[in-house]
């Protein structure tokens, strides 16, 4: 694609994200779109045939953005441990950031509710987590005890909720705060004596 | 109101939590309720004004029936603790036994982006748990370190968000599964040793 035609395609893709946000996806109209991206109907349809071909769009870029921000934290050299739990705030600066992952919560959940695959779109955000978990259970910061894939499932479902009632209650203001508070009922459960001792040492109030 | 309009108003009601199931809130037709309930566009207005008023009386009932399962678990006599988990049980019979609580989750989830007090009703879901948490730790079987308030509302945020998850892998036919596999990850962060203990006794699985 010309350049210009990869800003315009990425200028849709920004305003349909905030029309799903607002609107979910049986509500969104197209028309909305292509206001808010200042384009004609032509450009539009040169790009997205379809309010579908939007929807898996926003998921895709939304999916991509999370796995730049994954390899990215995956660069950093940290333990697993650490590495599981800076994702998960990183997450929260994505989702203040843009309404790519707002918007494809909203459109997984309506979409899912009809059988859609893009609901699969959970169990791609799973397994990396998953993988993590058993890395850090290996690492011995967390206990043998752990599912890795029941706890990825949980997390994730929580998350999800966190995002729902952050939305709700803030705007996404308190996200980060909510999640927060997340970590501190979920560790002291999760991590081993020797982990308890350097969380205790590092955040006194984090675990206890 | 005499019997009859009563039964064609809760005939409305459920007609109404069907469309919020399907469509949410901003798209939901006021021509699929009547529809499905069966009755006139006159009929509908002698009982409801407007889509908000339907949104009103679906949370409403919702919350009617969640004070009712409450008050029948505290009746039961059980340790604030067991009550926590039976409650917990008994909201998943709920939602799958009628779509009250999924409408009122995605009606509470879209008018909240719209700043509506509706939005409120997370914090009326909040509140009794907390209070079984003070309780719980009062009888010595949450520890003290666990805050009844930041656990109430972490709790309601993930079931919100394990009820989303659920819908869309599974149609909620694996919501209990879920909220058993949250109780198994939160449960050994937040007991007493003397709790744990007992449980390790009742349930092998549920506690590690």
């Amino acid at each position: 694609m010309q350049q210009r035609a990869i800003i315009t395609r990425q200028n849709i893709v920004n305003a349909a994200s905030q029309v799903f946000v607002e609107h979910g996806f049986a509500a969104a109209n197209i028309a909305d779109v292509t206001s808010i991206a200042g384009i004609t109907k032509g450009a539009m349809y040169f790009h997205f045939k379809s309010k579908e071909d939007l929807a898996r769009a926003v998921i895709d870029e939304q999916q991509a953005t999370y796995d730049a921000l994954q390899a990215e934290m995956l660069g950093k050299d940290l333990s697993a441990f650490d590495t599981m739990i800076e994702i998960s705030y990183g997450i929260c600066a994505l989702i203040k950031g843009n309404a790519l992952f707002y918007a494809s919560m909203r459109i997984a959940v309506e979409l899912g509710v009809y059988g859609d695959p893009i609901s699969k779109t959970y169990a791609e955000w799973g397994a990396p987590v998953a993988a993590l978990v058993a890395q850090a259970i290996d690492d011995g910061d967390i206990r043998s005890t752990v599912d890795p894939e029941a706890f990825a499932s949980f997390v994730i479902s929580a998350f999800t909720g966190i995002q729902t009632v952050s939305m709700v209650y803030s705007n996404l203001e308190d996200l980060d705060g909510r999640i927060m508070a997340m970590w501190d009922i979920l560790l002291p459960g999760m991590v081993t004596d020797k982990k308890r001792l350097e969380l205790a040492e590092q955040t006194p109030r984090a675990i206890s």
